[in-house]
């Protein structure tokens, strides 16, 4: 990381233009392979009308690359440049994470999509007006999200067993999710001069983990996962 | 097929429920699986800016199963029972056509965005006002194919040997079409009659057939692909 904890955001004139293409590149590709992903963790389905849920999540995320790439030719960059930095990143969570079945499929979309929204609202409030409210229209569709509940909820109640099996992969999902920010982190430091400048010092980042962290738990017990 | 070339198009009090919940689980079935297997053929696309475009076009196979399947539900009928009846013939289309590289990926998505529209522009005169009009709004974009055939052209352009390989692909493509709508054809009844009695009678039908073949030879040679 190259921001010291003494960087000062109250100087900072808006973030860097490279700062905010890292940014979207990396939501971009993260909404085109979330995309990719979901639509073959739908083939785990147990039935036509889930796989058509889980296929239609999926394409929520290529509408929501479509909006993004947008932005970034705007920005005059190149969509795929700006996603390059973060192929391998993302690549290699998904890798480490293939679901082995639909109901670990539907809690990693159930995680990640609750997980991205939250990231997304922190730093919309890093951007400028016109990149914030693209960053919030991106957020997920709480349909969606009932959707996933309330097959998570249905299959814990049918089979208690699973709760445990189901909380473990949860965390899987999280500490691999952890390892490959930690790797962006490290290799993008205009990202994350944004993340660390907006948060305000690297304790703002550490209070910006935790509400992260206590969605992150609510969400489990939603469902009925201990964190 | 049950129907006979006698059958009177002029008496016909419009489609039979069955048959139109035969059609639209026909199409909602093969939105689905379009979807599904545009958006595993997006992964053979030589860079991110290519696959996003396949997968952008998955996109809208997945956003026209939503309306389908919708219509579907407003008729009482339930999606995935509707589609029951049309999966072994979509999927085994799809089994025997897997394209091995980006080209024949594309040439697969152009090709069957193409027949498709044709086929649903035809059998939305069959159809009551309210169907014809989701039908109809459910064409492919025209964006998409302009994608598709900028990328065929300067690929056959760029390595003229190409363009054999391809053309037997595509034909390749609609035999397999074919062999599959003549099994839906021979299995579902209700359907068959929509299609006979909307033409008019067998005769009909050939010269629907003659249009549909008509049409994808012009786009064979758009693309510079004899057929």
């Amino acid at each position: 990381m190259s921001a010291d904890s003494s960087f000062p955001a109250s100087e900072s004139s808006g973030p860097s233009a490279q700062a905010v293409t890292d940014l979207l590149g990396a939501l971009a590709y993260g909404s085109l392979v979330a995309f990719d992903r979901m639509a073959a963790d739908a083939r785990l389905a147990p039935d036509l009308n889930r796989r058509a849920a889980l296929s239609t999540m999926a394409g929520a995320e290529i509408a929501n690359y479509r909006r993004l790439s947008e932005r970034i030719g705007d920005l005059g960059a190149d969509p795929a440049e700006a996603m390059g930095p973060f192929v391998a990143a993302l690549d290699d969570f998904h890798e480490a994470t293939a679901p082995r079945d639909w109901l670990e499929g539907l809690v990693k979309a159930y995680v990640g999509d609750g997980i991205a929204d939250d990231f997304y609202r922190e730093i919309a409030n890093f951007l400028d007006e016109g990149d914030r409210a693209l960053v919030l229209e991106v957020l997920h569709d709480s349909a969606y999200t009932d959707f996933a509940v309330r097959e998570i909820r249905a299959a814990i109640e049918a089979d208690p067993k699973l709760a445990n099996r189901l909380a473990l992969w949860a965390r899987r999902l999280v500490g691999e999710a952890l390892t490959q920010a930690q790797r962006v982190a490290a290799e993008r430091d205009a990202l994350t001069d944004l993340v660390v400048t907006g948060s305000g010092d690297l304790a703002g980042i550490g209070t910006l983990f935790r509400r992260l962290t206590q969605a992150h738990a609510d969400r489990m017990e939603t469902v009925g996962l201990s964190n």
